[in-house]
């Protein structure tokens, strides 16, 4: 019978990762899981409290289509107090994780046939979701000249190629960690608005960023015009990632059409993680969130500081997110099978590039440092050992 | 900016009466809920004691793509045990509730222009979907003679008029409640199979029968061919709304597709509901579900055997799910003035036709029985007072 051709979507390579790394460890052998993009952490103990609480006594029938009222009251006022702009909770839309907002704000603000511009490296998921939905997708290819981030000339040349309808950035993204700077953003957003084309704007990296640029991405928000939809979540900053819990910040005009179809697509998003989620806004909450950020940084420094040893010398700019980026083609392997070799020699596992970038991923990996600072040493002393013994290695 | 054509989907009539009953109910008044399509007990206690033990000391971080193994295996197991019928963990797709099983079913099945058929009155989520997913959507005409389900001349009909690539059936439906037996659910079955159309069977209300129809839906999914996609929710029989749960059964052809989807589109589904999912398929969890059915046949018998004192003498019949959909042109109104008036007279709320039928919805209301029956008893007593009062009673 026949299936969709929208449904072609390419397979990832982590989950061949994923598999022989969970095939090794019921061997009885240690994994060093470096490659998926999830805090090891796990909601914080206010968080979980809560949940508790409302197993015991409380009603976890659905909530409005847009969320639970008191949620989307929180994420407002998260908006006054991180960033010192102006979000009324009218604007929020509560998702079932970044995932839910991504599908309702491309299916609010894109029809079949639009094209939408986004950042190669970049997360599989935007242009999987958009081409399922019937988008055309222009992949902008991103290099270090510009961290990895798309420029007005590549927009530029894109609307002229066949016209544009909207570009989806990520600060800080994933797989680079690169930012766009609040300058950039908003010599991006201002070409945006000028031309009518829709900006996305995935932040679900806030708050985990380091060093001097630890503020860019909070303040970044406010050089969003009117126009413009973010996508945030519970997952990363807070740790909740199977807790399915994301939000939108909408401009007025997307309200009305989010509303209409999450009520359809969705329903609502999970109510105990919902209600629960309030309490990722209290102070123990923000604490808990703070201090997993604390250990990132040291696992990052950990890898940072031994890239020489690595021999990683093209690596992009780690500026946030959990992720260190770096090209391996000096090793002489296809980023696919030095992720397999690695694994099956020493254990560890590694994202290859490819998921992130289908023309020049084969030269690339991600190594996700969000696993406890013992785990990522561990794996970086395996990986320094192991590429010593390949036959490149000089 | 632009807004997409395919957000403008038509606003729920039951979201202003929802509304209307929050604001009477936030004013100190009584309100009766009976628009909701929803149990009011919530989760067994063996289902919410799991999901504490797992908020204690358990992984809550993001599962497979497809669900969780455990999951999975419970829910093949259930075929087994239910309808007898074999099904495989890997055929089955654990969702983020059945909207989330719609989104990825009709992505794997359906492309852009493709002509999906469905029953009108019905769950108006489908033909929303599938719209929203650019596909063309055939309502079919279903009134009391077909006992509101298609028919095979409907759907040849439909096919001579322009191709059709899928039929989806809900059984029992909601708003009708009406089943669709075994021969006739195989005569459906073998023409889809015939004319390469992919059938969708919506088994949401399964378990929730009476009378002599119980076994009805239960045994229903033997009589579905290869290609077919069954889907299937915690959220009705075991009143698990809010927790975002369901799942797929799916024909081979479509695991791959609907697999490579899911990570993109939802990347799983709540983890915690998974987990904590497993113990609804325990002795407890399903005692505690059919205490449940038991609750809604003694609603459903308090207002069948008052029809004639509502005056209500075309009522779909309603052999399962927890819906009377009754036609209430007698009184005069439009349903949504009904609607409106009884809510606003009378603090009792149901929901308008015109959610389910676009063109005969003026015509009738929904009355769910999901509530208690003290609930449903009063709304009754309201109604027919009520009704009294109205100019054109005799």
């Amino acid at each position: 019978m026949k299936v969709s051709r929208r449904a072609q979507v390419p397979p990832f390579a982590v989950m061949e990762v994923l598999a022989a790394a969970n095939a090794r460890r019921a061997a009885g052998e240690s994994v060093l899981n470096l490659c998926a993009g999830e805090p090891s952490t796990g909601a914080s103990e206010a968080v979980r409290r809560r949940a508790v609480d409302l197993l015991t006594a409380g009603d976890l029938g659905y909530t409005e289509s847009m969320g639970a009222p008191a949620l989307r009251q929180a994420v407002a006022d998260h908006y006054g107090s991180w960033y010192g702009v102006d979000v009324t909770p009218a604007q929020v839309a509560i998702t079932t994780g970044s995932s839910g907002g991504f599908m309702l704000a491309f299916l609010a603000a894109f029809d079949v046939g639009d094209r939408v511009a986004l950042a190669r490296p970049g997360y599989p998921a935007y242009k999987n979701i958009l081409r399922s939905l019937g988008c055309e997708v222009v992949e902008l290819d991103c290099g270090p000249d510009t961290r990895y981030q798309p420029t007005v000339s590549q927009l530029r040349e894109a609307y002229y190629d066949g016209g544009l309808d909207g570009l989806v950035v990520a600060s800080p993204a994933n797989p680079t960690g690169t930012m766009i700077d609040a300058p950039g953003l908003a010599e991006l957003a201002g070409w945006c608005e000028e031309f009518d084309v829709r900006l996305v704007s995935d932040e679900i990296y806030h708050g985990i960023t380091y060093d001097d640029a630890a503020e860019t991405a909070p303040t970044a928000a406010r050089y969003l015009p009117g126009g413009a939809v973010v996508v945030n979540s519970f997952s990363k900053y807070w740790a909740m990632t199977g807790w399915r819990l994301g939000w939108l910040v909408l401009p007025d005009d997307l309200v009305g059409p989010v509303d209409a179809l999450a009520g359809n697509v969705a329903l609502c998003p999970p109510a105990l993680a919902q209600h629960a989620g309030v309490a990722a806004f209290s102070d123990e909450g923000y604490a808990a969130a703070r201090a997993n950020v604390e250990q990132y940084a040291v696992s990052r420094r950990l890898v940072l500081d031994r890239l020489d040893e690595l021999g990683w010398d093209r690596v992009a700019p780690a500026d946030g997110a959990f992720y260190v980026y770096a090209d391996i083609s000096r090793s002489g392997l296809d980023s696919v099978t030095w992720c397999a070799r690695l694994l099956a020699e020493t254990g560890v596992a590694l994202t290859p590039g490819t998921d992130f970038d289908g023309v020049a991923g084969h030269d690339w990996v991600r190594l996700s440092f969000a696993a406890a600072p013992e785990t990522v040493s561990e794996a970086v002393d395996r990986i320094v050992a192991w590429q010593g013994t390949l036959p490149g290695a000089s």
